[in-house]
């Protein structure tokens, strides 16, 4: 097998793509996958200052990694979930991976800021944990991009993550979630921008970048997301991308062209329904925000 | 287990509702779920003349018998395919079920109106034979309701095959083919209004109710349909229901009640372009219709 681009021997092959790559090539392809995205999505103008959302894993930190490689001005935010051991060393893969950049990470302790990590927060509220920790996660790093002055929240949901979402928002036709599920959200009143640079890039491709960069990140999943929805739906959509090359990132790239445009009016709706947390004065649709009434059950 | 209704022994299970039946009230749970999708969806009024397609398999001899039993005024129409053996021996169980039931079927000859069977017609075309089995019935269907002068057009696709169908068009996301799928579609010029009083039930219902009923039927597949992309979607929604049962009902009737509402200009838009055929006088989007093209190909 070999590179299509300079016929080197091949380190990889993507099939969707009908191509492989040396891994010179390989990281140019994904650099330009994560360029095109951002120019197509108008997700962060070139003096703009980023921040991304760090837990420790290969999307994140990869994520990080092209940004700087695309001399964007990236500083990095690393949530602290209290998911004992599992968070500890993730935060360390985050803090390696900094310090050899010499990249700037900011931390985020839920335990010792807010006095409880996301297991007492999934038992007290008897959510499921990844709800608890969703809601956390999209409060607490608006907040750190707000007080940081950022003019961009970058995450690093890859193509695989994103076509999960959207099918099972599909699944049971939340039309409110579908016209939410767009990889670039403007700021408004209270809400950085938040944009999803990694939308062109498979979960495989990721790792694929991490090894060759050398970069050291914890592969394991999170133990609280065992068996959750989205990983089943993501066994569903392997199963129809190993039958058809191409078919995930048709699902999800043709929702944003054909389907979202229909949905600019729900968006807006939507949007104009937010007001201020009382609390917190954080946007929320409702009085107090969720996260607020997260941390008074926790409490 | 016993019959949710009556309590007598029950002799089928149907786990998206809870509940299980014995067979008289599975008959009446068969016929309400027709009258409600029928209701619901303005499908057929009473004093109305409905024409039912039928292919001899379960679901369009189940549709022509709920029918009837609701006091429908209902002829069905066999379209011959010249699919061989498959086809005569469909056509004998539509004519024996005729026969037991006194009532009217005409019967649509392809190979012997217009020269060729669908097997030559895929050739011909090198479409999948699916695709010009597909348009051939929809083209030859209407035309048997226009001049037969029925008000309405019944099909028998059910809860498993709109799902699939749907299935089809989401991954893709063909919002022209989603903003069409509806289960009645109202007539237009040239058009008879189209229904799918099945919609509430599943594949595995419809069988039962023949069984019930002692209605004979075909129970093999269409050979031309092997292996084609809907038996494979229907696969994939089989699975996610075994895990979540109503999953399908879910998916296919939200995507009634929660999308559809937001496609209706795509609708309206795409009705706004049909023309007539100037060959046959069928509409069409195009200045040949879709199967007078077929025919010219095949001859």
């Amino acid at each position: 097998m070999r590179c299509k681009r300079c016929t080197e021997p091949a380190i990889i092959e993507i099939r969707r793509h009908r191509t492989s790559f040396c891994s010179e090539c390989f990281l140019h392809h994904c650099r330009e996958q994560v360029r095109r995205a951002i120019d197509k999505h108008r997700m962060i103008a070139p003096d703009e200052r980023v921040l991304v959302a760090i837990s420790g894993g290969k999307d994140s930190l990869a994520l990080w990694d092209i940004l700087l490689d695309l001399d964007y001005e990236a500083d990095g935010v690393y949530l602290g979930l209290g998911i004992d051991d599992y968070s500890k060393r993730s935060q360390s893969f985050a803090e390696r991976y900094a310090d050899t950049r010499g990249a700037k990470l900011h931390i985020v302790d839920i335990p010792a800021e807010h006095g409880f990590g996301i297991p007492d927060a999934a038992r007290a509220t008897k959510r499921v944990p990844c709800s608890a920790c969703g809601l956390s996660k999209r409060h607490l790093l608006n907040r750190a991009a707000i007080d940081g002055g950022y003019d961009v929240l970058a995450t690093g949901h890859n193509l695989d993550d994103e076509a999960a979402v959207l099918f099972g928002n599909v699944l049971q036709w939340h039309v409110d979630y579908l016209a939410r599920q767009r990889p670039m959200l403007p700021a408004t009143d209270g809400f950085a921008r938040r944009v999803k640079p990694l939308i062109r890039m498979g979960e495989r491709e990721m790792a694929a970048y991490c090894v060759v960069k050398r970069i050291d990140y914890i592969v394991e999943e999170c133990p609280m997301a065992a068996g959750n929805r989205h990983l089943r739906y993501k066994e569903v959509l392997n199963q129809i991308e190993e039958r058809t090359p191409g078919a995930k990132a048709t699902f999800y790239l043709q929702f944003l062209n054909e389907m979202l445009p229909h949905l600019d009016q729900v968006a807006a709706e939507e949007r104009s329904m937010v007001g201020a947390c009382s609390r917190c004065g954080a946007p929320s649709s409702q009085e107090i925000c969720a996260f607020c009434k997260l941390v008074e059950k926790v409490g």
